[in-house]
């Protein structure tokens, strides 16, 4: 049934359409979804679903994000086995405190009852208040909206990732795809971090809907602005608020809603 | 900065508004985003982040999902305290093997090497291959996918949500929206349990992507055909094949793809 194109990250799969009246059989292009189970320092961890490629970006991000590596020097060895879907983790310090709250977390979740509403006990240590400098317009706002929706490839053939991207001086810097929204934070972020790209001075723009989870992410990336295309959510404009975020939404050709921090953005 | 209206589950944020070269200040509602953690027989078992509404649901399709519960008598009590984001459920049986499971999941995956892929143990528990008669033509596949689209006024009003239904005999059952894409097929499962409504005999119309998780949740729910105003994925559609759902994606307008399990669409 599957003839797979590892490369591209689609897969060629048999469909009947049917438009309108019409009904033809043909093969079209999905979207690779993988599991990925991450062993760290010997012990299994997690599973993910993602698309297939940048595997160590995905991790790397995934584990600053939990607060389990502090910065890329605490990662002594990376192996990555697409095929078999298993990537070894070792540590420079063996096993920490975020590692073992990592797995509390779907235990002893410090529940939100006040505005800020850190329900997970890891984000306490690793989310924190963004502080830049950075002003934009909204026409360049916009603009980076628009280079992301050209920059992906594989959703205009499957129509079954979100993008995202690092942007800053009129261009996008760093871009990933992903079927997971969550998975396309980590990647920016793993890469960043493997990469040596400093993420205060960027500014990042989403393809999809901006959740608390996002904000948490961003707010973890140092980054003060995200520019997504889709809606959010209270709680994520609650959490931008206190973070000091500055969330963008409905970024769609000449459109777009400042919800929060506008002293960021020129004219408001 | 907030004015909640938390019957209709959206709440008023202000916005700066830019249209071109226009600006203007205003109000905008934005979906609600709650944490709700789940105590099940007094012991904490999982933070979810949900929209406002079904709450009650959105716990019994969990639980079932989970294979903590196997029907609605399992439940002995269930306490919505909405304000506090909390919920306490007590079962019939006490401590199950499944809730030992849930939380060994994230430790213990048994990954998928094959091509059946199930990457948590509990889905082998309850995952469960399909068998129906239902069969449907393509047009009123099309139809159903039309009438979630006019169903959902909350993502008319903020975009922030996805709409789920179980249609049957030309119309929409029962229907619900959340944030999460998971927390939709949650909810419906949950009102049939609680509402004693059969399932085998109805299909479920979508506005999300279908991945993976999403075949496990139709397949524990034992429905036959998925129709999606949205993309699948590869793993989606290898599982599906496997379990006998019947895939239909992109359905809009007069358009629509059958991926799996043809045989149920009438003219295929």
């Amino acid at each position: 049934m599957r003839n797979t194109d590892p490369l591209k990250g689609t897969a060629q799969y048999q469909v009947v359409k049917f438009r309108g009246a019409d009904v033809t059989n043909t093969e079209e292009p999905v979207v690779e979804e993988l599991p990925l189970t991450i062993y760290l320092n010997g012990k299994e961890l997690v599973t993910m679903l993602a698309a297939y490629g940048e595997e160590d970006y995905l991790v790397t991000g995934f584990l600053a994000t939990e607060g389990i590596i502090q910065n890329i020097k605490d990662i002594k060895s990376l192996d990555v086995d697409v095929l078999q879907g298993i990537i070894h983790v070792t540590t420079a310090s063996g096993e920490t405190v975020a590692e073992k709250m990592f797995l509390k977390r779907y235990l002893t979740a410090c529940c939100g009852k006040g505005r800020s509403a850190f329900y997970f006990a890891n984000d306490v240590l690793t989310a924190k208040t963004v502080d830049s400098e950075i002003k934009l317009t909204a026409q360049q706002a916009m603009a980076y909206s628009e280079m992301l929706e050209s920059a992906s490839a594989t959703f205009r053939l499957t129509g079954g990732v979100h993008g995202g991207a690092l942007a800053a001086e009129g261009k996008l810097v760093c871009w990933s795809q992903d079927i997971g929204r969550h998975n396309v934070f980590d990647k920016l972020y793993g890469r960043c971090l493997i990469e040596g790209i400093s993420t205060h001075d960027k500014v990042l723009v989403f393809s999809g809907r901006v959740s608390s989870e996002i904000i948490l992410k961003v707010s973890k990336m140092n980054i003060s602005i995200i520019i997504a295309r889709s809606a959010p959510t209270s709680l994520a404009l609650d959490m931008a608020e206190e973070l000091g975020v500055t969330v963008i939404g409905f970024a769609r050709e000449e459109r777009l809603n400042v919800y929060t921090h506008a002293e960021r953005i020129i004219g408001c």
